[in-house]
């Protein structure tokens, strides 16, 4: 009866050539293109509040440089503030959290490495700092009530805390055929039970951080999503329906069980902003402070703005090398690690055909929220 | 110039057979001995305080069985006391510390499996809880201000934050030749180099935890230390002896290279009682509540309190597996990975050997602090 997401999903460990931590591009360049709203967001707290002790917690931390470049900036702003307001310097901690699977040894090996460019680029206006591991499901409570001032959350909202369960017949008979997320093909059962298992894990995740922040606290959430209104449209349909081509194309030739194939799901969900607003509205925990849409090329290392294809076999290569670092061990759970290389090899393919048709974007929806006292 | 401690000294990972994890039992049964105090501590500061939210600190968690051990001996007096009191439950925060080269991912895996266990031992009686983990040298500063309520650190204080830099001439050459440890053909400036280490070192110990804790906070502080006034004579110079013997006896046959034996020295010193309390009284910051002397068999397993021994090869091979697990990287970084099987061979008959002789033991040193307000 599908997989406990908590013990199996985590990003690629180490830092190898396949690994998260050498394949977060993407990622960090969302953060960079989010940086005034989680500087206005973290201003706006200290302000308010002037902490002694600031305690400000990243969920979905994973491993690598992106986990560090949250702390320095938080760091930056809080620094260069407290200077303007002539406050004496605050502490700050810092909480990293992601699921236990996650490589927290690696984040805690490298903190030293880190602490010392941080200290170099922040020089005087460095303030103190402390950073711990927290391991657990956001989806869950993870601190003491009125603990933390400040969330921040950067690609994470999109996995769900486990694949729906009613997407199997009361006979056990897989419903999403040939699928591992929702495709035109999808029938409504399932994406009624996806967006159902979405509505619930964001409205607990909300509840959690509404008890655990403390009043005049707020957090910045940035996530995959999508521009239309049906979740079989859009381009996370189209990147996971990529894959489960290959996966297809690999079980017609008896390399992967085909039954395998029609029981993996993903527990993962691109919501629309409509959604989104719609879960926090009936919470009622939280004002919306910014609601932003970014688009990013599939590519990561394509930089540019038009809709103009310059090498989609690298377009491809690329896509396949970071995604495979953040689904590689949902792979390897289902199928084995055997049909890995084969399997992305595959995907790569897809994918540079696809983008030879159209060049296709992530859709990134951006979200400020402030506790309601 | 000697090894940076913070990057080389940690506990074998994983649950293996070599591993920490694995071969704690010394460390276990001093935490159940010590139980006493660290209820009677407990008790006194959630009595005192009644916080809502109680953060307790271990310091030095190591991975393995031991590390959740203290968690739910806090766990379980909290539950008890609170009912007693008939106080609404607190939230407990568990700050589980060690060094950044400990296998944090370990410990963190395994908080499911213990936390269900914790579960169904306190039933009704469990209160909420969180644990974090926090990477970095007890020697410094780890937490924000005034941000502790108690501490407690089992079997870690005996090692330094380096070795003694004084252990080499000013031309470079090894003082301590032929020892790892002080024994009794040390010359005075080892001894005193040592000696000054250690004052170092607990010094700025106790100011972090001075810092870090809040009114009313305290700790229990549990490690190795010794009888005999001078830190050449008794068990643990007998103990690190053996062990340098066995190096040396490689050296002779040209299994190991002299020079390195020569200029290995552990960062490691078993103060005692009055060691300890002059440099608690020179710092003037804690009220000594508790100090006692405990005294545990050289080998784990051997739960007898006579002088009599009944299997001295058993006796080697047991002290030789647990030491192992504790001393294995830092002899790795020094000698490489091809000599620990034949050394821990030797080491284990140098064990078994003098165990003919006398049944040696572990002094074991038991304080418990408050913070003066």
């Amino acid at each position: 009866m599908g997989i406990k997401v908590e013990q199996v999903l985590h990003m690629v460990g180490g830092a190898g050539e396949t690994s998260y931590a050498t394949n977060s591009r993407l990622q960090e360049k969302t953060i960079y293109r989010t940086k005034p709203i989680l500087d206005n967001a973290i201003e706006e707290i200290y302000r308010t509040l002037l902490p002694e002790r600031l305690v400000v917690a990243d969920l979905g931390c994973s491993s690598g440089p992106n986990t560090f470049l949250v702390v320095s900036e938080v760091l930056g702003v809080v620094g260069e503030l407290r200077r303007r307001l002539e406050q004496k310097p605050p502490e700050i901690q810092f909480f990293l959290n992601d699921l236990p699977g996650n490589d927290f040894n690696n984040v805690f090996r490298s903190l030293e490495r880190y602490g010392k460019k941080i200290e170099e680029e922040k020089g005087e206006l460095l303030v103190p700092y402390y950073v711990v591991g927290v391991p657990g499901s956001f989806y869950g409570r993870l601190f003491p009530c009125t603990s933390v001032h400040f969330f921040h959350s950067s690609y994470c909202l999109m996995w769900l805390s486990q694949v729906p369960q009613a997407l199997e017949s009361d006979r056990g008979v897989p419903l999403n055929k040939g699928n591992i997320y929702i495709t035109e093909t999808s029938p409504p059962q399932v994406v009624e039970a996806y967006q159902e298992q979405y509505r619930r894990d964001f409205s607990s995740f909300l509840k959690s951080r509404y008890a655990e922040l403390s009043v005049g606290g707020g957090m910045v959430l940035t996530f995959l999503g999508r521009k239309k209104q049906h979740p079989a449209m859009g381009d996370l349909s189209l990147l996971w329906g990529l894959l489960a081509e290959a996966l297809n194309s690999m079980a017609s030739e008896g390399v992967v069980v085909e039954e395998k194939v029609d029981s993996f799901n993903l527990p993962f969900y691109g919501p629309s902003m409509q959604e989104v607003k719609s879960v926090i509205h009936d919470e009622g925990l939280f004002d919306l402070d910014q609601a932003q849409m970014l688009e990013s090329n599939w590519d990561p290392f394509d930089d540019s703005e038009d809709d103009l294809v310059f090498d989609n076999v690298a377009n491809g290569k690329n896509v396949a090398r970071y995604i495979r670092a953040v689904i590689e061990p949902l792979i390897a759970h289902q199928f084995g690690d055997a049909i890995l290389d084969e399997l992305f090899l595959r995907y790569a393919d897809n994918v540079s055909k696809h983008c030879l048709k159209a060049k296709t974007k992530f859709t990134i929806l951006v979200i400020g929220l402030k506790r309601k006292d």
